[in-house]
């Protein structure tokens, strides 16, 4: 197995999020390989030097990130180099690449170029701080810098290549994703699923208005595991047929963008409430031009008449969350749009703004078609309260309703 | 100290990333506790156990989160119930609770009224998971959910106040927030501090756009930790007068926020290639609807014309990414909105569509006030190549340059 130990004091003071391990975690496993464990300490030698001790007696590989960068504060090259038994050493190769990329000028050239004895360097293309291969008898120790990009990039292009040509494959995963469906309505079903499988792990996670089921085993080959899977799969398909978006990308917004590129249409936004929240995660998709016309983030009243030509008395007389007034938000959006589809949102995100009659959580959602069809409805957001998680929760809703529709053909906010 | 530690497959699978872990250490270390080891392991038995008593050895408080609900992969408080030599036993109370909150037909109550004997019970007001606290001679293991809105309530309410209660205070943090510089330029006037100052440790982290310098020492009170703090807090803010933001927040949409609100001031957007993403990262933050009006991401050309009014002799003249097109978008935003102020970014976000001329990471701003002064400017975005990287540096530096103006008079993209 494979343990992932991350170096930082910045990842225990809650300032950075320890999103390495999870792109490490999820890169590793698609190619069949599992991470057991995930250790995170600070940047101190005896926490360091420890937890990569503790993580060699356990697995066979491990994978540092962290405390590479030439500042003050990183040392797990010395602590490694002391782990290893091994000198630190000054790499004219090393440096005559930073100094062909970067210029002599370079204060930390130096530093970066001093590297761990023996060890197989990995080139980071991103940055100045390379990575290092270490072996001793039958564990290795891959060492990446923390940096995302250049972490992300260096695993890619030298690390897993390494462990595809030294490491078995031994634990395969198959995710299918539904939407408007809670865990309580899944579960029983999976249950009895699992009962019949005991050679397949299975596990559910919600996860914002969408819920992900996992199944994984453990197997030689992809090919032995899928036919584990396959049975399930095919009972899973039946069952939940109008709820399964994708069996590829947790995210709805990428089932989206793949049907509306698929059918050559195109789709516009109004955005209250979510703030742009909706054309941010559409837009992080790249290619997403080609289907993406835009999204009028129309905030203050002023802004919905001005921009979408939300007639003054709608505003006055149902309020800027009420179904007139997202109906009239959508068709505005349409026609400065010309999209073929065109979604709108306007709702009370809290903390503050409730009342009695449109309490926090009220969310008005509408989609239509350019041809004239218009549907609106009531977001299901019940004692959700959180701002982040209602901005969230209704992106992934509005997104969710208007797939469906496309795809099934089921009249949106239906059932919701 | 603290350790955490986190239970959960989806952690290690990559598909959950742990956020939990990070937001308990940035609530504890507000409270003057720091959490010296975070272990992730999935909800297996012997994985557990093995976690959860390895941290009892070197900490005084583990905290566990995940495993609690009341699905097939649940198997925390088993495992808890073993390492503490206890029954599990069907507790009257929480069951009560849970019939009065969701009624008897809730189909998980028996599993969720099932409790370790003798541990405390933590409510779970947003849920239906209770958390528990377990003490074993000088060792505390405190049980939480995994639902980061479950979790984090139960934090805040029931788990910081007992350890306030029971725990010494020992780690205070304090933060410095700089934009528009890189830690190179940082670093060795760090350092020159550092070598004065030691019994402070410093820490440095670049973060899309900005550079977060933190302070931390052991000490009895905060009123200790800020007198070995107040002479390095001299130096850095008379170093660094223009570049620091915030002391407060990581993220300069809260400098812009508070800016904003402070002097009464209204602000409106025109994003392309940031795709709603300065308006997300605007519309978080609970109140701001005060001052901001809108954003229109208009991604189209057509959307540009039809809704910010951009000249299509513009846009087929010097193109979508350019000076003139993003000064007629904050044009038009300023006449849509009636804003104090507007932005406007257009740019090549990647990782296609980039052409000799105009590369990825070509963006260009523009930041105009309602009395006709408008600037622009080409983002430093030089070398950075990843499309959400990309979209994230232009948000930073946008609202980075725009608060500077407001802030210092300072004119936007001057030494960009």
């Amino acid at each position: 197995m494979i343990e992932i130990v991350s170096i930082g004091a910045e990842l225990l003071t809650g300032q950075t999020v320890n999103t390495n391990a999870s792109a490490i975690s999820k890169a590793l496993l698609k190619r069949g390989f599992g991470v057991s464990h995930v250790t995170t300490v600070p940047d101190h030698h005896n926490s360091m030097k420890r937890a990569i001790e503790e993580a060699m007696n356990r697995a066979s590989v491990v994978i540092t990130t962290g405390g590479l960068g030439p500042t003050g504060d990183d040392i797990t090259r010395i602590t490694l180099a002391e782990i290893f038994g091994k000198k630190l050493v000054y790499d004219e190769n090393v440096a005559a690449e930073l100094e062909r990329r970067y210029g002599k000028e370079l204060e930390t050239l130096a530093d970066q170029a001093t590297v761990i004895e023996g060890a197989h360097v990995i080139p980071n293309p991103l940055g100045t701080a390379p990575g290092f291969i270490l072996k001793k008898e039958e564990k290795t120790v891959i060492v990446l810098p923390g940096v995302p990009v250049q972490m992300q990039e260096m695993l890619e292009k030298s690390v897993i290549p390494y462990l595809e040509e030294t490491q078995k494959r031994h634990l395969f995963e198959h995710a299918v994703y539904l939407f408007l469906m809670s865990e309580q309505h899944v579960d029983p079903f999976l249950r009895s699923l699992e009962a019949k499988n005991p050679k397949v792990e299975f596990g559910i996670c919600p996860s914002y208005g969408t819920l992900s089921i996992y199944l994984r085993a453990q197997a030689q080959s992809k090919e032995e595991a899928e036919e584990r899977f396959a049975p399930i799969l095919f009972a899973l398909r039946e069952k939940f047929k109008h709820r399964i978006f994708s069996e590829k990308h947790h995210d709805i917004e990428y089932a989206v963008h793949e049907q509306f590129i698929a059918r050559g249409l195109t789709l516009a936004c109004a955005e209250s409430c979510t703030g742009g929240r909706i054309a941010s995660r559409l837009t992080k998709i790249s290619g997403c031009s080609d289907y993406f016309l835009g999204s009028l983030v129309t905030y203050s009243n002023h802004m919905k008449t001005t921009v979408l030509g939300v007639k003054p008395e709608t505003l006055n007389t149902h309020g800027a969350v009420s179904r007139e007034t997202v109906i009239e938000m959508v068709l505005g959006t349409l026609s400065l749009s010309s999209a073929d589809y065109a979604l709108a949102v306007s709702g009370i995100a809290g903390p503050t703004g409730g009342t009695e009659e449109k309490p926090v959580g009220t969310v008005w959602g509408a989609i239509g078609h350019k041809r004239g069809d218009v549907f609106a409805g009531l977001l299901s957001l019940k004692g959700t309260r959180k701002r982040s998680t209602l901005i969230e929760y209704s992106a992934t809703y509005l997104l969710s309703h208007l797939w469906r529709y496309i795809q099934f053909d089921i009249p949106p906010f239906e059932g919701s």
